[in-house]
């Protein structure tokens, strides 16, 4: 599958951070920079632009903050034309900064929101337009909202200034009818914007469904170095190159870095495929519980984990 | 997605039997039949029924020729509705004996074929049939067939006996596309027989490749527990259960089997997604050179494998 529109995000850097608060070496967050680069994807997540108010800087590293010297750090030296991005939580918005576009290493600015979080989410859009940013609000965990009120807030979504609304399968819940659904009911209520598609691993369907919903004309769309991200991990970019063959795409410097840094950090910290997660994706539930449950002792103690989620003692 | 006609088979000591030579010991098997017996699976298969001539036993476990007897050693003592399944190789068929199936502990047959070979395959379910069983015939790497050949394999077997056909993934190539116009292919060349799926996970997609067959009226589909199976392994069964939601399936037991037995299991034989198994998958090859990479010190060189294999040097 080829087409020109879809243009490929790698998230490696914010949603792996989600592991290890953040704290990526320089080294390695230089290197994702150049093999991306070399492999022709469009936008590389750095990381959030958290308000130090919420996020106190003694418990996260850099890429909880994202300020724009600390990713010139990163840029500076290596000739790219993958564009950077950074996400901003709409519902924990305090003193963080944002500079004209024009004098700033970031190119775009995404806004992760709830539903019911959306006025806060498009007041953020708002303040990054006028700035000069390409901006696009992520509409979280979907598979666990009221239809009513997603379609609400998708509505406001089509009278503001964002390019792109993203479905976003935050539980790792979605079979692809629903994302065939949801894509469907975004291209209705969001007239003219793209849809962009961030799925995750629970269920071993972030890869199928990340295709389901390009299938349905999403040219946004997420993935990351060997899937790495929060639980269970997002698609991972090295299938999603292969399925688009895209012939600007070059899979090599993605296999490079993923021998060279993705297996030994798999020592240190630990994503991907796991009971845990798959029980909280088949339920539909925040996989929180799943990893607070791996770093303990009982880590594999799937089945009292599963009748614990049932009982709601999660 | 609950329909009454899909009949799951768990294939965990037949294709996971292909990592370890079938050397699984007899307290495992019989774990595995208790616990698909209290989940509600429908069949289980208990290896191949492979000729002493090509595969000497001293190379290998029982469970690559699930002798009568022996599957009795398991099965005996535990009240079950489960069918049991062994699998033949239409082209290494040599002195194997069958009996009648009502002097057997073995239901159901399944003969894996080429389609070169289907000429084999065809007499094996003739005897096969003849004497009682239920049998399949699973047409193996359709991804890199030829489709004239294919459909012409396809028009021999809708005059055979057997009950069910598969679309089976070898090579763990598919996207859902190609499982949607496969399905139908065989629809249209098979009228009146079940369409069986069995797809490999190079990919990540054997889950949701499955998905795709039964959304097109595939009704017997293969599983395994925590998806064991030769390089990156199949359909994982807790995820297929967790789908079909068939009200008499039952999830504890195989979560607990998983976390007693194949969790440990990992440390001592090795199946999932890798990147070496998605290469061969991306490129539509047989994981035979990635399985090989992985035995040796250089199993995380990447980047290298890929070179091989482009250089058609695998």
């Amino acid at each position: 599958m080829f087409r020109e529109e879809i243009k490929v995000l790698d998230c490696t850097i914010r949603d792996g951070g989600l592991i290890n608060n953040h704290y990526f070496t320089d080294e390695f967050v230089r290197e994702v920079y150049r093999s991306l680069t070399e492999a022709g994807i469009d936008y590389m997540e750095m990381g959030y632009r958290s308000s130090r108010k919420y996020a106190p800087p003694a418990e996260f590293g850099a890429w909880k903050y994202c300020d724009d010297d600390k990713i010139r750090e990163i840029t500076d030296g290596i000739e790219s034309d993958v564009k950077i991005s950074i996400m901003v939580d709409a519902h924990r918005v305090a003193e963080q900064e944002f500079v004209p576009v024009d004098q700033s290493p970031v190119d775009m600015i995404r806004v992760a929101s709830y539903a019911k979080d959306i006025d806060k989410a498009i007041s953020m859009v708002n303040r990054c337009h006028d700035l000069g940013y390409e901006t696009t609000v992520n509409v979280m965990a979907i598979s666990a909202e009221n239809e009513f009120e997603l379609i609400e807030a998708l509505d406001q979504l089509a009278k503001c200034p964002t390019e792109t609304v993203y479905v976003v399968d935050s539980y790792g819940n979605f079979f692809s009818e629903e994302v065939h659904h949801m894509v469907k009911l975004y291209q209705e209520h969001l007239p003219g914007k793209r849809i962009g598609m961030h799925c995750h691993n629970n269920q071993q369907l972030a890869f199928a469904n990340t295709i389901e919903g390009i299938r349905k004309d999403c040219n946004l769309v997420d993935g990351s170095l060997y899937g790495i991200g929060r639980g269970a991990g997002n698609c991972p970019l090295e299938l999603l190159m292969g399925f688009l063959k895209n012939p600007k795409f070059s899979l090599e410097p993605v296999l490079k870095v993923i021998q060279d840094y993705m297996i030994p950090m798999r020592d240190e910290i630990e994503w991907g495929y796991m009971i845990p997660y798959a029980i909280t994706g088949i339920l539909n539930r925040h996989p929180r519980s799943a990893i607070a449950m791996r770093k303990t002792e009982d880590r594999d103690k799937y089945l009292e984990f599963y009748s614990q989620i049932l009982d709601g003692i999660d």
